[in-house]
């Protein structure tokens, strides 16, 4: 007994921000460049995922300042989304797991309540100082400090004023982190504020560097990608365990099962009901018969014996009605076995798939546009693929572009990873991407995957992207998501394939016909010689018909014509201004409106 | 204001559980096979762990049932440990983030909180059943079945009995899952099983496999390794964050701080509180003048002014009963900037490593042994690398060996990665190890990286493993480790070198020598017959020759004997013996004690 004691004396449980406090490496905090990226990260997804909810072309202000002292910065992020509510700041920023997304479904860049949170945590443990919040939700602004109490997982305020926004709208977060960096590298914030620009084409984001460059991503499209829009579970996407917990949540004041299951799942109707109870009533049958029945009428025409036939359909209208019982009850009291067999009945009727509409890709076209202006190749394809689900009913779609030549800039394949439009820049190594693009046998599409220049840039949207860490940097290996990569990657390297094979029999003909072109003059004179025309004469024509036989014959589609690169203007324009000062900034804020 | 409240009326939180229960896949619940790795896993571990604090040789038992029904697998895990006393069965299982490792500063498998009762969570979400466990700290057993009340992250005891143990001492844990898969692939239990049992030689370990076959993992050594200690923080690792929690949680009835550095901290006696308050006042007093400080007597040594240095002396003096009587103190009304201030402070002090007497590798011998039972390979070479620590005072230390040739299995480098002496089979992308072992320009050891048959193992213990993520299954890039890491493998492939060059040296003698050899007959041919002695004389005794020359001068060293491989019995014993029955299993558990 005492040695049992003496050793669980030491046992003792703790606040999920204790965790991560201990565990920042988890949240992405692992090293100078890497934290303060990922404190940009989390400040831009969200004012970016603000905007967009509420109907804004987003604005996005980041100015990060050198504070020294040992990599001291201040981070300042500000949105023009609609302000958060007063009473809701300390738990935005101070309550880890709290959040408006991860119990929607829908398609957001946040989904965890681990982000902005997180980073409050990591500065407020590294410097020491709270988090400054300044929102204005249009009519009443306030300047809230907020800090975390990590032992209770809480937010604390602990200086709070009102101010008169004259109208503006927003939020504005300094946050302060001790031992971290900035620089224009491939891990640090410029680069994810570049990717984050390209793969967001309707968000201006506007970036003050420490040493007081000005750097605007202009907007390029005044259009706002389509709302996100939340999309019910589908009856094949859901666990038992989901359905009880559904039928519990929802089923307050008497609701019966069946209300909910019509209610709450996409594509279960009224209508779907009998079937669903059919369905339950022949699992219920095969299990007491110890036989697999997918048809009852089948199973029944095959039984030669009246008397069996009879007993048998009695025991399945028993059946029946117990399965209609089960979906008469009070939700709120359904148990495991009666959701299972619900579970099990869904899965073998034919339903329709989940509705896709909420989900808001990029677009061939912004892709196309992206990979032009960014790396200015030689040729370039985009797909996007029609909407798929995984485990089931979970939406989700899958874009590719592909770009060849050019200032792509490294010999090899490099991949450009994209969840829901944010720039995935670490963990490539455990991405389901990176290994889709590993997996694909380049050669058979003629491409050499170690001396080519290759450039890929795959973007995944779903209501629910599978991170495989809290660190939300790589995705999990989802069959049916790794596949759906896969498909696209092909569908890309083909029509890389056709136009580099086309290339390549281009140059092969351009060989011939120079080397043919060559004895155009020894073969004028003689040909002048025997006929006693003019040379200059006979090698004109001789050469013309060999341009005409090879220039003519095989030429660019229409198709690769529109994909091969015109010039396009830059997206980014830099200017070495010095910046705005604090003050020219507030004055931009209040007439901004 | 409308539209925040509006978008802010589906902010809410969540419990830990809520958030594992929908991000399965982050405690490496995804797929089916390594689902069922992950639940052995974390039985496992724990069962290790739980014997070595008693000081018991641990012997593991795990029994794995096929229960038909779409990937039904009861999972049956069993140790001879200390049970666990009865109030802490439902936190043990049901609750996350609690358990008796995270806080403690010593080397232990587990250290999260999330290992078990993540198991009990996916367990209880696929299979809808509770965990049933049974344990007996001596006197009395329990038999209790445990759910997680997920919205509450709490532990929910639906059964529970009390039985004789008859001196059984123990914990057996019986778990059911759906959507999970055996077999003996690289990721698979079998193999997660194997790997365990070759880097804790000390372990017994014994599994019945689906079908009813016994595997009986063998102990190969009856010495526990050394107990691993609990080790004080180190000044040079804790952040100012740290002291200023330390000193709110250690600094109750009012203590000094000065009290609480002194006892909670390694290597800080009160000998070093003067020194510690000198490095105080003379980072204050740079503050002041506004420039760095290293040595008071030498930078006043160069002030001429008389007056000026009497100044400076007393603006010293003044820092100096400041920092005393921050020293003084009570150590619960520490502040930030004086944290921050005494964190500086220890930087500039010299102080011992901290104690590393706690770490607990596997040891050159058991990696040497391990790696030739498995392998069978030509040569190897280990190294246990002296213990290091990272970001200043966190205790850690890395091990590795490499095998060439023989039954490695595939050409290239295959790695083995173990950390705490756990294996880590997925993730290889995004861990340290493989990045490290990548990094290395193996050519210069005269190895093709994609060629040559070589093995590694890498062991890497500490007293907090820095993991990438929840998962645990990779080590994040902290530049100590990866740093170490590399030396260690270049110290063995630098030893492999030597044997390569060598037997290649070998090989280009014999080549020459058996040329020569060729041409014996002939030559002694001519010399019999210039010198009229007999042929076969003189052909003998310059094969002779030649063969001394050329096998005498190099020869393998006495180290290298010693790596080259001998034939070992192999660790592994199978026997198809059908596995014992629940009659027969229990019999054997009250007899063994």
């Amino acid at each position: 007994m005492a040695l049992a004691d003496e050793l669980f004396r030491e046992f003792r449980s703790m606040s999920v921000s204790e965790f991560f406090r201990k565990n920042a490496a988890m949240l992405g905090y692992t090293g100078r460049i890497r934290s303060l990226t990922t404190i940009v990260h989390e400040g831009v997804t969200n004012a970016i995922d603000a905007g967009e909810e509420c109907g804004k072309l987003p604005n996005v202000y980041i100015r990060i300042e050198n504070l020294g002292d040992g990599g001291r910065y201040r981070i300042t992020i500000e949105d023009n989304a609609s302000g958060i509510p007063e009473k809701y700041i300390p738990e935005v920023f101070g309550k880890m797991l709290a959040g408006s997304k991860a119990h929607r479904n829908m398609q957001s860049r946040g989904q965890q309540g681990l982000g902005i949170s997180g980073a409050v945590l990591f500065c407020q443990t590294s410097s020491g100082k709270p988090v400054r919040v300044i929102s204005s939700t249009g009519e009443k602004g306030i300047i809230a400090e907020v800090m975390i109490d990590v032992e209770k997982n809480k937010g604390k305020v602990s200086k709070k004023e009102e101010f008169d926004p004259k109208g503006w709208m927003g939020t504005r977060v300094e946050m302060e982190a001790k031992g971290v960096s900035y620089n224009r590298s491939k891990y640090g914030a410029f680069n994810y504020l570049r990717l984050t620009s390209l793969a967001n084409p309707h968000v201006q984001i506007e970036l003050i560097e420490p040493d007081g460059t000005k750097v605007l991503f202009e907007r390029v499209t005044e259009e706002l990608p389509k709302p996100p829009k939340e999309v019910k579970p589908h009856p094949y996407g859901i666990t038992a365990d989901d359905l009880l917990r559904l039928a519990r949540e929802k089923g307050g004041e008497r609701k019966s099962l069946k209300t909910i299951l019509v209610k709450e799942l996409s594509r279960f109707s009224d209508k779907r009901v009998r079937e669903l109870k059919e369905k339950m009533a022949l699992i219920l049958l095969s299990r007491k018969l110890e036989t697999q029945i997918e048809d009852l009428d089948k199973y029944l025409s095959e039984i030669q014996d009246e008397e069996e036939k009879r007993r048998i359909k009695k025991i399945y209208s028993g059946f029946l009605s117990q399965a209609a019982k089960i979906l008469r009850k009070e939700a709120r009291y359904l148990n495991w076995e009666e959701a299972d067999l619900i579970v099990n009945a869904f899965s073998r009727m034919k339903l329709l798939a989940p509705p896709t509409e909420g989900l808001s890709p990029i677009g061939e076209e912004n892709i196309s546009r992206t990979m032009k202006a960014v790396l200015n190749p030689e040729f370039v394809a985009c797909v996007t693929r029609p909407p798929k689900t995984y485990r089931g009913g979970i939406p989700f779609q899958v874009e590719v572009g592909i770009a060849y030549g050019g200032q792509v800039d490294e010999e090899g394949i490099e991949v450009f990873r994209f969840a829901n439009r944010t720039p995935l820049l670490f963990d490539r190594g455990g991405c389901a991407i990176t290994e889709a693009v590993k997996s694909i046998d380049w050669k058979r599409y003629g491409i050499d995957p170690n001396k080519d220049k290759v450039a890929l840039l795959v973007n995944i949207v779903s209501v629910h992207i599978p991170y495989t860490s809290t660190g939300k940097q790589a995705i999990a290996d989802v069959p049916e998501i790794s596949k759906e990569i896969r498909l696209a990657v092909m569908e890309v390297a083909r029509k890389l394939m056709r136009y580099v094979k086309r290339k390549k029999r281009e140059m092969e003909k351009e060989a011939k016909m120079k080397a043919l072109l060559k004895y155009v003059p020894e073969v004028a004179k003689a040909m002048s010689r025997l006929t006693g025309a003019s040379e200059e004469e006979i090698e004109t024509e001789l050469s013309e018909l060999i341009s005409k036989k090879y220039l003519s014959s095989e030429d660019f589609s229409e198709e690769e014509r529109e994909e091969a690169i015109k010039k396009e203007e830059k997206v980014i324009l830099i200017s070495n201004g010095g910046g705005l000062d604090e003050g020219s900034r507030k004055e931009a804020e209040t007439t901004r409106e």
